[in-house]
């Protein structure tokens, strides 16, 4: 019978969930799981979690009919690759210089790859979301942050230091905005989901008029969505930060395309939830912002796979590297 | 004897002269000659001497110590590298969709592979000039416009539709200067040479004092070269104007480490011949612009071919495709 599949075990390590699944070698997700992080009880508690997961999913590939080829294993920035070691992730603290590879691969005598999830995310997309049948792809993960994912003729564009695509601190307005990261004028401190729910705040304690005042009053978080919401209600302060978002997302759009040339950018993230509500305005100023020379033109277009992304595409670099 | 030698043909097509060469496959320039283009004279001209150019070298290289491996051509775009056809090159007025490698090749007998300037450029500088010894390298090349190149993994890098890196439209600015392209605040509208003399003569005549007045009264041009001398002798309005163009080049550095990770940024064309002039302030500007997050940032140097990175990096693309 040659009815059996080559099949890997994706892992997406997140601050809150780890999300895993089994994977087989054309995306066809056989199983999934998704268990609380529990970074509180530290690396070895976290460890000992990943190791039951893949456990757990090998045991439901465990019939004749599936070949386990390996585990991809997606953590946050940063970490070498290379040397299969978490280095100091803002997201996991405490993790500092963990040999990641090593310890999972020996507790469960399976080969472990590591990657950083945003690049998995963008595998996952090119391979069987937004990003399929696209030739060369761009990806702006819109969360917290704005991550970028590259992949260029088919391969994921690391950089000669594995820090390359970090398309979120690219400055779109010289002496703009202050970033987090120190710069001023990055995309990411016009568009991320934190920057946008900042600029609310910060404009309703300054006095500026606003339905979300209600909120602040009730002693209640402003998020991105929510001035997503009061934005698609008519509230003018909401409408301005969320427009000025989507412009300079179109702006970031133009210059992707300028340097890249791809032929898809994929809009990811949490903020992609938004769906048309962000896609709309961000191709109207793509539209407005970008020359038109008579070339061919990006298609830009929302992620599809949601937070599956992740492990599906650490499940698929197992079968790409 | 085995002293033999494999050398390609390099040819560098612009808009007022061809530069060419003889070129070892280490980058040994065995021979070089340089002619004027006369585009006046019409495609069959133009190509023509093209032809009588490669004869010559090839003559040169006729002895039996040199294997001539075929030749590079480079043009200036828009080009069609995969069909070796030129399109309609702004710098080159009446051709339109002329099958250059066909007619240059069954003219000589030599096999041709067509590339447009700016990427034989960027080849040359990184095997022989200010990017050796990189792993990755970007160069903007200064000149009427800003052009880009990029080796990545030791490729070029040319984007789904042969269109990538173009490097001197990425937003700076959004919202700011009027550029060529019809975008608001690309690179170009800053920090090109004619963008800076441009806004020399501009705010001359708005009355704005300067030294460069004397050259308006005398009917004289106002080139970049110009506005740098006048900034380092101290004028104000020129130095305004300079110190803008290195900021935002150092904000456009700023943008490549982010997205590309190079090890070297290489700054090129004919403003690059300003040599410390330029490069002092993009590298304070850089330092000023740029998070320091610890990571490893890219080397920013001057060109060191000049003008004859065309036609070297034009040979050494026959022995790397």
């Amino acid at each position: 019978m040659s009815n059996t599949k080559t099949a890997a075990i994706g892992i997406d390590v997140g601050g809150t969930a780890i999300k895993a699944g089994l994977v087989t070698s054309s995306g066809t997700v056989l199983a999934r799981e998704s268990i609380a992080t529990e970074t509180h009880g530290g690396v070895d508690h976290v460890i000992a979690r990943i190791v039951d997961l893949i456990k757990g999913l090998r045991g439901i590939a465990g019939d004749d009919s599936v070949v386990l080829e390996g585990v991809g294993l997606g953590m946050p920035g940063t970490l070498s690759r290379r040397r299969g070691m978490i280095l100091s992730p803002p997201n996991l603290p405490g993790w500092r210089n963990v040999p990641i590879v090593e310890r999972v691969s020996s507790a469960t005598g399976i080969p472990v790859l590591l990657d950083n999830d945003a690049n998995n995310a963008a595998l996952g997309e090119y391979r069987c979301g937004a990003g399929r049948d696209a030739s060369d792809m761009a990806m702006l993960t819109l969360g917290t942050g704005i991550g970028g994912g590259l992949i260029l003729g088919g391969r994921l564009f690391r950089g000669a230091h594995e820090n390359g695509g970090e398309l979120g601190h690219m400055i779109v307005h010289a002496g703009g905005r202050a970033c987090r990261c120190g710069q001023l004028g990055c995309l990411e401190a016009y568009a991320s989901a934190d920057h946008i729910a900042w600029q609310a705040r910060e404009a309703i304690a300054a006095g500026e008029p606003s339905s979300l005042r209600s909120r602040v009053e009730k002693d209640e978080e402003i998020r991105a969505e929510h001035v997503i919401d009061a934005a698609e209600a008519g509230d003018e302060l909401a409408r301005r930060i969320w427009d000025q978002a989507c412009f300079y997302l179109g702006v970031g759009c133009t210059n992707i395309r300028h340097i890249f040339d791809v032929d898809r950018i994929v809009l990811a993230g949490g903020m992609s939830a938004a769906g048309d509500k962000l896609l709309r305005p961000v191709l109207r100023a793509f539209e407005e912002v970008s020359s038109n020379d008579g070339g061919k033109l990006p298609d830009i277009r929302i992620a599809e796979l949601g937070n599956s992304a992740g492990f599906i595409g650490a499940a698929l670099s197992v079968f790409t590297e």
